[in-house]
């Protein structure tokens, strides 16, 4: 569909549930909660569909968006959910009932009855964005530092090779209609629990370089997540760090979520697919940043997907 | 002067010497670049005046517009120099030979005999920008490039709190023109060299907290810096590490430069003037990012300065 088809086929039905994908950052978070806001300011009633798994990082600011005991939804919207494979922990069954998909994902499977998927975007903050402006008109300030979260965190505060001219000036719009970036900032990026410096520290001692230091991969075992006394907060956008050295081509985090299974993020440069890389594991994403869960014990997992790599980038 | 008066004044002269700031950071060295570029596509010629302080993380993109031996200019520029105490090593002798300062520090003491201040502004980058667009209409791809160097730099990539809206729309601006942002950030911003990683564990390693972890000292022999292998590149925006953990208000990275001789970078949230801690020892800068010099050893120096927070921040 296309925008105005989009904002059409919202105003003409009422009483919505949103899915927010699984492991939810803050643009599937916050982008669906801003719809919430954008829905409420035009007569609709909307509420997220709950994610076990979303953390007080975001969840302080959009907590409340979480559909009361009992609400009774009559369409399913799903945010930034680019597969079946991705819907929430207890969302499974949902699967089959989304009537609209929203997202920028390329890879984006089809599984809605609609979708509204406009991959150029860098969030899904930013799709959500042109929606309510095309719906209200405009937005208010809580909407506006809602997706404030989700476009910044998307692009790692603009940081991302993802990060288009147009990012920008939504960004610019968001702050202009009253998101406090500056504050947001502080909280989102610049600051880093003494527990992550911890864990940090230790996966940096740790790192195996191959290719002559082009591919760099960290290991993180869940021994060294409680020894770092690191939260699930902490570990947020670690899938970056192995990808900050100088020369890396090929970053990889590799971190062990439960006994003889471990989820690998791939983070490249242009050179490299890293969605190719993590489709070998039935895992996917966009070109430069792709994860995918392997059953497989953590120091396996790695000589494995080095092997990929190798297949994957001759 | 205003920004109209500022570009006839320049069309209105020729062969102009441009000052840039010692310890010359993204935003003095591109943004004068840019300024040159811009006079020369407006049939001037101009140079920079040598910074021999000036690294190769910026002089590989602005380098070539250093004056050849021998430039015979008419009119001196300064870009983003706050005071006479700032000119670059080599330069002192400009200080009364200035006509024309460009800035955006509020505390630029009006040395030159005209000043274009505009103090709302985050980098000096986004005054040149409207200078050329008033100038030429349009810039080119390279001056696109040096001024989103200017741009991001100041302001972190657009995470400080000196971000605005009016910056994130200058750098969509420049995006649009060509500046390969995401290149640009990849360098900047997203790469690390080992030796800073190593530079940063040792420095963390030796952290000071006072007053319940609101205050956090960090301070960095040479000695360390040495060992670290680190060179002047690396040792970029250490600055910004200790005001980066959880709760901490005021950051102080102290750093020995010499033989007793300990340079302070200053990084507060906006409870607490940087600038008027800085000032109790001869320097300053912004509210929330402020440095001084003082003559003393390393570790006396840090207890002085945790004094003097304890005097403005009470």
């Amino acid at each position: 569909m296309t925008l105005t088809e989009t904002c059409k086929w919202l105003m003409d039905r009422d009483r919505y549930l949103i899915i927010t994908h699984i492991r939810p950052d803050g643009d599937t978070l916050c982008s669906a909660a801003a719809l919430v806001r954008g829905l409420n300011g035009a007569g609709k009633t909307a509420y997220l569909l709950a994610n076990p798994q979303a953390t007080n990082r975001y969840t302080r600011f959009m907590g409340r968006y979480f559909a009361p005991e009992g609400y009774e939804y009559e369409h399913v919207i799903s945010v930034d959910t680019a597969a079946e494979g991705l819907f929430p922990q207890g969302g499974e069954s949902y699967t089959d009932k989304v009537e609209l998909a929203i997202d920028h994902h390329a890879s984006n499977t089809g599984y809605a009855e609609k979708s509204f998927v406009v991959s150029e975007k860098a969030s899904c903050g930013e799709i959500i964005y042109d929606l309510l402006m095309d719906m209200n008109g405009g937005i208010d300030e809580e909407t506006a530092a809602l997706l404030y979260i989700a476009v910044s965190t998307d692009t790692g505060c603009f940081v991302y090779a993802n990060t288009t001219a147009e990012t920008l000036r939504t960004a610019a719009e968001l702050v202009e209609a009253g998101a406090p970036n500056g504050e947001l900032n502080k909280f989102l990026f610049r600051t880093k629990a003494k527990s992550r410096i911890a864990l940090e520290t230790s996966a940096m001692n740790g790192i195996r370089f191959y290719r002559d230091g082009k591919v760099a991969i960290i290991a993180v075992s869940r021994d060294m997540i409680a020894e770092s006394g690191a939260d699930e907060d902490a570990l947020d956008d670690l899938a970056s760090v192995p990808g900050q050295i100088e020369g890396v081509v090929v970053g990889i985090t590799a971190r062990e979520i439960g006994e003889g299974v471990t989820k690998m993020s791939v983070r490249t440069t242009p050179e490299v697919s890293a969605n190719e890389i993590c489709s070998k594991f039935g895992g996917g994403g966009h070109f430069m940043a792709a994860g995918c869960t392997m059953e497989k014990p953590l120091y396996e997992a790695v000589k494995l997907i080095a092997k990929a790599v190798d297949e994957v980038w001759k």
